[in-house]
């Protein structure tokens, strides 16, 4: 076989609205893709950096420029592969997820397979996704919860100076839906989040998401004694040392493969919160259908997802896992299974130089 | 595709010498197989039952019995086939492992990949394995230790009146050999255990494994506090679970497909161990290549092996992973990579009565 070749393309997608949580707000995003091929056949993964994580579209294009060189020429050579890439440097998980995406992809097309069967696991099995309500306005998040009635699930940011009306508001336009919340960090005690979260318990909620800023885990330990709804950890948990370590915090943890590295780093994270007794969401950051499929092969695992990314944009290339009713539904075309609906722009082909902010 | 139809046979394998224990003394072993076929290609995989762990050929036999018809038409649906068959009876894990290595056999066949592939793992990380002396005379021991000069590994059960003798005398014959020490639960306390440590440790040894009876973790705690050598569960480490439970106790742990159910549980076993900084060795019953060669494709993952179960029998019918210097050379062959070398005797094939023991 041909040496693995690796090809970054940096996709440019625009939020259909701003996207405000309680840190920032977006309306665009730059993922970076690493397609790899064999001469033959090629696969595809993305790369959603975050700097929240230590990544932007430069460093990721940066890390994909070190790995080229070490794939050697068998996409199934994960333990190798990854081991040389972490050799090469050290953290930089969303760069990593897309050269180990995108060889997973490879691999299913090579054999046929897609993704979620290579794994073993049974395409029934997916959960139904949350769809996400960012900040705004109490009436605009209402206007925008309704208008998600094809989801059975809202996930919607909190941490603003009054959650409460805002989730009055959708509760009155969405009286039936289950509603999870996330603070992404926003409170800045642990009595401020008991507090809070106190406030909120009485809307019916599933579970409250990053009430804190990552730090000492005593915290969360705390304030799970102190919340009447459960508490999932996303920020504070990026590896399966952190699953490890907030054992007996947290009733659960948010994977995401931007964080943690790949589809392989993922399971391990899954695993270790399962051997703890925690629940699981598979999250995703803003990104095309790309990445969104490719964490949604492992949602049959997991109790949980939030898998919406790509529904938030206007203009995702490519066309994956679709959903109905809520609930995930794989494609069951080889690797991945996603397809590109629109072609390549001259930039992102060309794209070789510094992320515009 | 066809439905997976399921062929139990079992084999007959005879011990070069008896083969002693601190429990016990074998001379005959009877694993049964299970065949698993398409209509095109069979998978073979092996239960290498243990009455210590609940099983006996005439269970084994009688969960594959239950297992036939679950199996559906596709060797790749792991997760579903996996569940159903703890649905259906709990416990029994080298029955079950026979199935699933059975499945990740024909899986391999199909794709034309070997297992170790499959999982996605580099063969020239395998480790030595260990040569295993059993329970004799001093000069006995000492004998067949300096017949093992093919390997630079032994491991030699302990548990008797007189260990010091018989170690001193493997010393004198095998000066630069690497020694681990195997009591299987003979020491009956704590302190009986840390003295017969204490006078083995002159020999230069790597570690001891399974000192104790299974119990309370706080007693191989209390030992490895006190013990000058590493300490290493089998007995007491069955499922991911007990990898948990001992984090901390223990520095290492045994994984035996026959103990924790296949190769996907001995993953989460060594992914949980690994969490928990503990080694790993990969270790084995008496079984033949097929069962060997199953566990051999996962110790690209792990720093200890200890599978010379096939090469204390003189009649194994398969051919599998070699042994070359010591270290586990993988087959490159589809699936498994096993051979048949002598074909099934009419009554391996006929059997379906009582197991004589």
């Amino acid at each position: 076989m041909a040496p693995l070749s690796l090809r970054p393309e940096t996709l440019e997608l625009h939020l259909r609205d701003p996207f405000r949580i309680s840190r920032g707000v977006q309306t665009v995003a730059r993922p970076v893709l690493a397609h790899i091929a064999d001469g033959e056949r090629e696969g595809v993964g993305e790369a959603a950096p975050s700097s929240f994580y230590g990544e932007t579209g430069d460093t990721v294009r940066a890390c994909l420029a070190l790995f080229g060189d070490l794939l050697g020429d068998d996409p199934f050579a994960f333990q190798r592969i990854i081991d040389a890439m972490d050799s090469r440097i050290r953290l930089n998980p969303a760069a990593k997820a897309a050269v180990e995406c995108a060889l997973h992809d490879l691999a299913g097309k090579r054999l046929g397979m897609p993704v979620y069967r290579l794994f073993g696991l049974d395409p029934e099995r997916t959960p139904q996704t949350s769809f996400t309500i960012g900040i705004a306005e109490p009436e605009e998040m209402a206007r925008k919860a309704a208008a998600a009635n094809d989801y059975p699930i809202l996930k919607v940011k909190v941490g603003t100076a009054d959650d409460a009306a805002r989730l009055r508001a959708i509760r009155e336009v969405r009286p039936d839906a289950r509603i999870r919340v996330d603070a992404n960090a926003a409170w800045v005690t642990p009595r401020v989040a008991a507090r809070a979260i106190e406030q909120l318990a009485r809307f019916d909620l599933q579970f409250v998401e990053q009430p804190l800023a990552p730090g000492d885990p005593d915290d969360l330990r705390w304030l799970r004694q102190h919340s009447p709804l459960p508490i999932f950890a996303d920020e504070s948990c990026v590896t399966a040392a952190d699953v490890h370590r907030l054992a007996g915090a947290v009733d659960g943890v948010v994977v995401k493969l931007a964080k943690c590295g790949g589809l392989r780093a993922a399971l391990l994270q899954i695993q270790a919160a399962n051997m703890h007794g925690m629940q699981v969401m598979i999250g995703c950051m803003i990104e095309s259908s790309v990445g969104i499929t490719a964490a949604a092969h492992l949602t049959p695992l997991v109790e949980f997802a939030d898998l919406d990314g790509n529904l938030l944009v206007s203009d995702d290339p490519f066309r994956g896992v679709q959903v109905k009713d809520g609930k995930l539904v794989l494609p069951d075309a080889p690797g991945l299974g996603v397809e590109r609906v629109v072609p390549p722009s001259e930039a992102s082909v060309a794209h070789a130089g510094v992320e515009t902010p």
